[in-house]
């Protein structure tokens, strides 16, 4: 795997730019949690998973910065990092996830001084990290077995390396049948308005050498028809209790279009992404995002002044389109009620 | 109508340069037929219509040059000249019409002297393009029969004045309705690669004062799941003898987007657009346009160096999928073969 997405160095949080890939490839490196929250905010990192781990690290980061040798008043303190982080993005479970169990950790070193509390945080959120990547491997161990050498798949965003503390996992899978010996191409959307398939999962597969073709969003119809897709697969940011599952925008779109052309609809997710406590799509909130990402590139005015413009970053995708959901304990299909409940 | 997309003046033909609305205003007046087919080429002028009146104006402009007396060595001139408008794009069908039309007008000139052949010829372009609005207005006033005040609509490229001489097929209905009293709200596909929805279509749409929301190609799935779109309209490049449509890519996944959602699906196009002598849609031959329409957004590169790229300009939609067809001569539905064959 030739990405790094994030690591904790000296203290400090550091992160590709994914705004900027794959034209430049530099690097952020967060000094406080302020910074962390913010780098997740305007999208430095981005992908449900990696949200969770840098979250997570941003917990860690705020708790370095806390003066306070008293727990009451350290825990309170942390719990205002919490609500900073928190408040970053809302559609991503992971994001929530990550800070709660940050949260649990530190609710069983009550006993321990401040400064050995701080080196247990720092060191959960590392370990958070490296769970991630493993989570990863073991889903697209799973996910491989969908797959035929020679079979080209769809992806839409980026659900690769990039979007988690590394390998992936919708991208994850086919990294994994690449590593089984199979050989998968991939047709990848481009994903406007923030075009996280032409600039992050084009350059990702092509890092790794994996065969890869660009379309825009509204090709994948056409490349369908001409029966030139085996599978899609894509990732999550938040799974409900049902199987409904919140991805990046345009993600129904292909699942609408993947059952007119009878492709199986993959969705390849940790269960950290599973929101158990929430009952259906209908209860997941989608972000709005600024006008200026649909009527602006590159700070390059495309559309007229003053014209409406709608950005969801997300859309939901009803169980019934999913043809299975893989995750590291396993693949799992309808009725999603029953075998997400039995994962947990 | 605020936008005049094409003009015959001083015999040079003038153009609105659609590549770069609606950041700049810019005019291009093409002296000889070779800068017409170079102005189709490059999409200067697009819009099947459109380029139907530029091809009739880029021959009559061809004749105009010949310094031929004799009525032989003009002919196999001006055949040359057709040859090389023809060949600058393959999928609209009326870039064809144009050309024939123009020669078919020749063909009763034979009589009169090459002067008097080429004032002939300039006034039977500068009449197709009349026409093209006279029928453009008809058939908004066949379509908006299909709306109701109220109804919101959803569009996919540009079917407006500047892709027709003015006026427009899909955004004339919408114009036609507004003539009627009806209040109709619109949502445009930004349309990538070009990005004609987000350049071209809110454009016009705004400057005749319609209610205009932009969004990406992938958002419309989801605005529809959310019950906004009371119906999509669509232009079409060329309509085979079954119905079935070539129109911009993108169009096809739409059509099974309303599919999907119970939303009727029209296709507004004139008599020149159907090609009686293409049976169906596989025998149209669908133009694949360069890479760098994909890997860059608007002149800045977003995708890494050595992806590789589809780029098919149209897609097909199936007669299946279409409600119904709005034409200068009426409403047709299935089944198309017999409607269409009625028509002529």
């Amino acid at each position: 795997m030739n990405v790094k997405t994030i690591e904790w160095r000296d203290d400090k949080v550091v992160m590709i730019d994914q705004r900027v890939l794959p034209i430049e490839e530099v690097y952020v490196e967060c000094e406080d949690y302020k910074q962390v929250a913010d780098a997740i905010k305007t999208m430095v990192i981005r992908g449900a998973p990696a949200i969770g781990v840098a979250a997570a690290m941003g917990v860690a980061q705020g708790a370095l910065g806390i003066d306070s040798k008293d727990f009451a008043t350290f825990e309170q303190k942390l719990n205002h990092v919490c609500e900073v982080l928190l408040a970053t993005r809302p559609t991503a479970v992971n994001l929530r996830w990550g800070v709660e169990r940050m949260k649990h950790k530190l609710a069983t070193l009550k006993n321990l001084s401040i400064s050995e509390i701080k080196q247990e945080l720092k060191k959960e959120a590392i370990t958070i990290m490296e769970e991630d990547i493993a989570i990863n491997r073991q889903m697209g161990d799973f996910g491989q077995t969908l797959l035929n050498s020679g079979d080209t798949v769809l992806t839409h965003c980026n659900a690769g390396a990039l979007a988690t503390a590394g390998w992936g996992t919708a991208l994850g899978v086919i990294y994994s049948a690449k590593a089984a010996g199979k050989t998968i191409e991939v047709y990848a959307d481009e994903t406007r308005p923030f075009l996280q398939g032409a600039r992050l999962t084009a350059w990702e597969l092509m890092k790794n050498n994996i065969h890869t073709t660009l379309i825009t969003d509204n090709m994948a119809a056409s490349i369908m028809r001409q029966k030139k897709i085996k599978a899609v697969i894509v990732g999550a940011d938040r799974i409900a209790a049902n199987g409904d599952v919140a991805n990046k925008i345009g993600t129904y779109g292909v699942a609408i279009l993947a059952k007119e052309h009878d492709i199986p609809f993959y969705v390849a997710a940790p269960l950290s992404t599973i929101d158990i406590r929430c009952p259906t799509g209908d209860q997941i909130p989608i972000e709005e995002r600024s006008a200026e990402e649909v009527t602006n590139f590159y700070r390059q005015r495309v559309a007229p002044d003053g014209i409406h413009v709608r950005n969801p970053a997300f859309d939901v995708t009803p169980n019934s389109l999913v043809t299975a959901i893989i995750t590291e304990k396993g693949i799992i299909k309808a009725p999603y009620l029953e075998t997400i409940k039995k994962l947990f």
